[in-house]
């Protein structure tokens, strides 16, 4: 989708310079912890002060603005089927569905530890929807596969259940080396074509405060090295992993991205790369992160800000606090959503069904996002006033004692005039209590098990699943991963 | 509450200059209905051309513009207790709760026919949130109450449960009256003080299309001639009493409205007025009128634009279609939300308790709106970037391997530092289960009951009270109101 709206700028210039400059500060006299031995040599050779004794890495502001300054200020991701290219940066957004929680919720079933059937379900919800453009990481971690194959299964459903733009993890050599291989033969690419341009991509979180741990070093080195796309996003929740101002936080936030994108511009220049955000709050009274808030808003806005200070695209997330899929969760919801597309947010992660701040993926939360992110969608397409619009000629015809309804205006215009919802009820109160008072929760309930039922796996030539199912067989042959990373 | 961001404006000056001709043809050209041979008399002598064998009455947009030019761009309104006063226009939003539904419900007993209790319960809550800073219409229509002194003794629990700026329906010049006496001796004033400044205010509907009906003309007449605020609000719903397109509904609602704030200025030239927009869509598979939609917020937008180039302030509402309080509640109260303060809405009717398109109020919809607009109020808190700010003693203290929660910065501020809820639960899952694992639909239920049971009126002097109880008594006496208006 495409903003309508300028983006909402909470600071001015001045305002952005200082947290800038704050940044700038934490690389140059404090520096970021790098866990990661290949990375330290690398940002050495480039001239980067690595400590001796310690993992910390100082840069001077000079060379992060001159590496931060080659990275792509828009690009596009090209996944299996080319018609699902999808554009980072500038005025679009691109949305994906939740990632990562270790329990599945619905309210048939309640809440459990995640497995294959749930994670093949939520893919399946995320290919049918058309306001998902793209798959992050598992919607749920199948956790009864086992971990050293798990990642093969894994993507072997997400690229066959699924022909989105779509993400994979950074846990350890072996799986990146997998992931990227996998996503080369389900697009029947040659490592040429598959370099050519961006294919997938990865999220990486530094391990705020102020470090970056190996692994995620490592799979962002490997997918930059391909020319692939890395999100780096710190997780500097305010009074806790960050300090309690929101300025500093975000201030925080930019140096421990901006380090890793130094890095990954060291290491290609020009690779791909997103400035991620996801500073919030967390109640002070309990520890507990906090989402959707007014400080959450204010941070993606900020965030949008920094972003294009530094012509980075911005990533976002669609998050809330709540434990079950009730209004508190969708307020929330629709509080981030603002406060992430009011910033220009290119990417919102957790676009649909994420709950109780990542540790939950519900199905009816799913599907009353995708209606909410619908209605998002739609009120950013412009409004026009040409005089076919503005109808003087219909408000002459039906006078002071007509109805509209039946006039030639409406007529000719009333099946697209407005957004048409497929999930909220508009009927009355006595319609709607006749046919059950159903709440919209019972509604999606119904939906999400019906449009599972409808669901078609999107076309893929044969050859491509056979050469996809012979590398996983393959790899579980050869052991899978090593699990102790 | 003050904005801290600038509005959203969604057409360019040309767009709203489009609309605005079309208002004013629609004004020069086809003419708005007066149903009241006063009002229409008024009018002819000021030199509009008013039918003899219709109630259409055209004026020139010179003229429009003239007396439109003379109503003030903002004002204050001044309740019995002055402290309450509340600002109306510029960058200032003032919230008021749900007016008129005929249904109360809550999720103990359901929803029934509107009775006094629930109508002073509603009060309560209204009195006892500080982020409401006035009270609309009856939260609820008390129709036990007999309808020909309904008024008084509505208007009695009004000024003596609440003491914050308040609303009178246009309902027969005999209740007008009634009304306007009894903020008068609420307020322990004199006429002469009573009309020095705005006390009270009432809100109009035209009866759209292009039609202004005898009571709310003649109400408001009343009210502008004692310098009282007069909110004029069309009721063109895009698609039923207006066209299918939103500029042409715009279009509508403000020719509608500027036609009857154009009398009250020459009625009072400097009367307070407010271009009141309800403009939104219908369902046009059943007709059903749609609130929170992508439709309604660019309405708000828009009509945001235009009271601001006819500098008048503007009156928004905090509108859903849902048939109960759940997600979808919740979730189009806050696209309305977001619809109208970014279109710099300054008053907000109906802002907590509204349900299903105003027919019903619901007392769990109450307490979640207002923690939703607590939330609103803090967001527009500017952020500042002081060094304190920024902090980047306290990011060098803390290290990357320590937590922030324990430092000087953090100790020293985290009482204050963010919005801390009063509805929302950010526990971890865990201990919410073990607390019964309430929705938030219970607690609020908890709520409301819990602040009704502590509620304690505002103050009030025995004299004052005893003048108004008077005035009641004797107004029953003499029989009331006429029902048959």
């Amino acid at each position: 989708m495409q903003y309508a709206d300028k983006p909402i700028e909470p600071l001015d210039a001045d305002g952005i310079e200082r947290i800038h400059d704050t940044a700038m500060r934490i690389l140059e006299e404090i520096g970021i912890d790098f866990l990661n031995e290949e990375a330290k040599t690398i940002l050495k050779d480039a001239g980067c002060d690595v400590a001796s004794d310690s993992d910390q890495v100082r840069r001077d502001r000079d060379f992060v603005m001159q590496q931060v300054a080659k990275a792509p200020s828009t690009f596009m991701i090209t996944p299996r089927n080319p018609s699902r290219k999808i554009f980072i940066g500038g005025d679009k957004l691109a949305l994906s569905p939740v990632s990562s929680p270790p329990n599945a919720t619905d309210i048939d079933r309640g809440r459990r530890a995640d497995n294959r059937t749930d994670y093949q379900n939520f893919l399946k919800l995320s290919q049918t929807f058309n306001c998902l453009h793209m798959i992050g990481g598992y919607p749920v971690e199948p956790v009864d596969l086992h971990a050293s194959t798990r990642h093969l299964d894994a993507l072997y459903d997400k690229l066959t259940l699924t022909d989105k733009a779509s993400h994979a993890y950074s846990l350890g050599a072996a799986r990146v080396e997998d992931a990227i291989e996998m996503f080369r033969i389900a697009a029947g690419l040659t490592h040429e074509e598959f370099e050519a341009t961006p294919r997938m991509f990865t999220n990486i979180n530094s391990s705020s405060p102020l470090k970056h741990d190996w692994p995620m070093l490592d799979g962002a080195m490997r997918l930059a090295r391909r020319n692939q796309c890395v999100v780096v996003t710190p997780f500097t929740l305010a009074g806790a992993m960050a300090p309690v101002t929101l300025p500093s936080a975000l201030a925080q936030q930019t140096a421990e991205c901006l380090a890793a994108i130094v890095l990954l511009q060291t290491v290609r220049p020009g690779a791909p790369v997103v400035y991620g955000a996801f500073t919030s709050n967390v109640d002070m009274k309990s520890g507990a992160p906090a989402f959707g808030t007014p400080e959450y808003m204010r941070a993606m806005q900020i965030s949008g800000q920094l972003a294009r200070r530094y012509k980075l695209p911005l990533r976002a997330s669609n998050a809330n606090a709540a434990n079950c899929a009730d209004a508190q969760a969708m307020w929330e919801s629709v509080f981030s959503l603002w406060g992430s597309t009011s910033g220009h947010a290119n990417m919102m992660f957790h676009a649909a069904g994420w709950l109780e701040g990542g540790l939950a993926a519900s199905f009816e939360k799913f599907v009353m996002d995708c209606e909410v992110l619908q209605q998002f969608i739609y009120y950013h397409q412009p409004v026009s006033t040409t005089d076919g619009d503005l109808a003087f000629d219909a408000i002459r015809e039906v006078g002071s004692s007509g109805h509209c309804f039946g006039c030639d205006h409406t007529q000719s215009r009333y099946r697209t005039a407005f957004y048409s919802p497929f999930l909220s009820d508009w009927r009355n109160f006595e319609t709607w209590q006749e046919a059950g008072s159903e709440t919209v929760l019972e509604r999606a309930n119904r939906l999400w098990k019906q449009l599972i039922k409808e669901y078609t796996p999107p076309p893929m030539e044969e050859s491509l699943r056979d050469e996809l199912e012979a590398f996983v067989i393959k790899r579980k042959q050869e052991g899978g991963a090593p699990t102790d990373f």
